[in-house]
């Protein structure tokens, strides 16, 4: 019960991090699976994440139903998340934003890729949703478990998905590697825009993709996380 | 009476926070129409917004005509306003601004359309208005309801107007909903730029574009409210 | 007495208000002619804009020479100041900076030119000097009157004058409109980088430039001045 | 002994610059030689840069084994120091960090050349080193002296090298002049990219290069320090 409470603590500095970052603005949102029920999982109600308290924090089914809302109004996004878990076992926190430097790729189709090792977690190249090929004009939020699945299904095995006029999501194995990614692949987005405008860009190879990323420890992400914690004004717990 | 003295002092904190989010720096204005007499506007005396007070707003008429200005120098463009709610009922709340993204836009003719669904408000194509044309060479100001008019036929039913070598007006059915137009139009200008730089742009399509606008409820604007309340120092009022 | 007491504790607040704006970093400089005796300014002793305090403050004749030094070891650049107050009896408050945006068009020979009517003061057209025409390659610092005197004529009778690899002068009738002038060249500058990249960009006219230019008034600079004061946590008289 | 105390708060000193001055994120690190051992360094234990305190400095063998280690894990990178102060005996201190402006150079293969003055220290053309060829794939991570080694070779005589997909190295005489090439290595890097897109650059000469540097003396350098150490909010010693 009180590792509960720690992690929801955590997924309240989560919130204030990905703000203090300027990942979010006022919109966009992040979720824990809930340690012990896989078929749960655990989010702030419809709040700027800058804002967000513990008495906030709502449990989900995976469907994204309220398991006891109390008068709380729910993200009418929540359904990123549910599909996101539903599908992939392996992911553990989900993170959506509308980061400002994704946008570009996501309008133009070009693809991004990680341009240095920090941001290999990204994957090798990211690819772009369109609500549009499926469920033509929409007001582009994900709003059903229908939309959420066809995202998850465009995510697939990888970490990160464009969402062509909206955004992106960002999953991972546990919620400080997903904001750790988030934070990068927004830097990432600044800095190919940058490169390709002065030329061809040399990415970083598959192999190196790979072994970075399979060398991004809990360590490594601590040493960001306990510096973003101090600039979000949130205790740190190693 | 309490009505208006809270949208009196809503009015203030839209200044406070234009300038926080950095729309506006020293310069530009924002307006409230009376909401018992439609034949009068309230806005600050001559200030930059991060300074103005209660005590600085001031009643005009439509003409701009200040109804008890008690030595209160006014703003000298206070005829763009005026313009919009003369022309305009649906409008009740008015934004000039010389937000910097736009300025580009504007000098180079490139039409603004919205890039992403946080953006859907500023509407399907912005237009531009050149003083020029009309009144020669100016000093580019807005100084009487002859350059006001004009400007307002430009704007049309729309909420966003380009102004060339000078900034915009961005108006709206109610205050908080213009100040979140205005701050999207500037995200919006951003984005665009550096999308155009990449390649070929798909905007939102006309459909989208109205889908999103028509679920842009003030549940979605006081979320972004809050927090910027918070973030200039001001009260938030549900 | 207390007139020149009030000025040169204006003179810090210049200081300040350049860092505090991003006009300079730790170096650039800004002066102001004494106003009793035209052969004398005010300048700082050699210390970053930011830190500078009213015990650092120092007087110069045109040539340069400290009249009371007391151990305070002068800006290097001084020449740049008195140089021009030497050939333009106009001018009362010289800048010298190194704000990040003109340097693109100092180094490729880009025309700077005011973009929107903030900007005007900055005048026509903004001429470019290179040192290195007349003097060869040296540390492109500005040690010697022979050096100011032939920036001054670059600048001729204009307010502002780029100096490739290195920064600007800016001039002006009374120290806040120099300031302004400072801060509204930067965000020209930027500004018509980004339009630049849109497409041909449609300047102020030679006659819209004049017609801003004369109506920017001491009330309108004093706007700006009282907002500049407060974030830089200075005291503000009108 | 008071005099290593006061190196040892000088290199925490420069952590924190690094971080304030948004030279470092999270990541990166800064070391110094040992003024009476020129066979070891001092360096913080692996953790963000702003968050470094006195009891975080460990000393180093050049070969990176800790003398004192305490329970304190290094950074995983230290070979980078190691090797440039074996191979460079005039070499007092180095930087490693991710500054973002120099990643798109060194994935693009642009050459980097100094645009103004204030950045004539970083050499007149930065090489750029790719760990990739020699070493094939990798994590980017320079993680033993033979890297290390690699590394220095490329940065030769220089003051500065590359690194594609990952930073840069900064060495220097002294720890406060490498702290300020590090500062104006990132600002040449943001004003040459603006520089580029904008047409062909006039660098400085190699005359001017040299010139620049040869006249950039501690006195130029504590300028700066004076003020960065309270931008970071750290005791001024002259």
């Amino acid at each position: 019960m009180a590792q509960l409470d720690d992690l929801l603590e955590e997924l309240v500095t989560a919130n204030r991090i990905l703000a203090s970052q300027g990942i979010v603005d006022s919109f966009g949102h992040v979720t824990v699976r809930h340690p012990d029920n896989p078929k749960r999982y655990f989010m702030s109600r419809g709040r700027a994440p800058e804002r967000v308290e513990i008495g906030d924090i709502m449990e989900f089914t995976l469907e994204g139903d309220p398991v006891d809302a109390r008068g709380r109004k729910p993200y009418l996004e929540r359904f990123i998340h549910g599909a996101a878990y539903e599908m992939r076992p392996d992911v553990m926190a989900v993170v959506h934003n509308h980061s400002p430097g994704v946008i570009p790729f996501g309008v133009t189709g070009k693809k991004m890729r990680p341009i240095m090792h920090m941001c290999a977690t990204i994957g090798h190249e990211v690819p772009i949703w369109d609500q549009h090929k499926k469920f033509g004009d929409t007001n582009l939020l994900v709003e059903s478990m229908a939309a959420g699945r066809d995202l998850a299904k465009t995510l697939g095995k990888g970490r990160t998905a464009l969402m062509r006029g909206h955004g992106c999501i960002v999953v991972g194995p546990y919620l400080r590697a997903t904001i750790y990614t988030s934070v990068y692949l927004e830097l990432n987005a600044k800095l190919q825009m940058q490169a390709e405008a002065m030329g061809k860009v040399r990415f970083l190879t598959k192999g190196e993709t790979e072994k970075v990323a399979a060398t991004t420890t809990p360590a490594n992400v601590n040493r960001a996380w306990e510096n973003w914690c101090r600039k979000a004004d949130r205790p740190y717990k190693e």
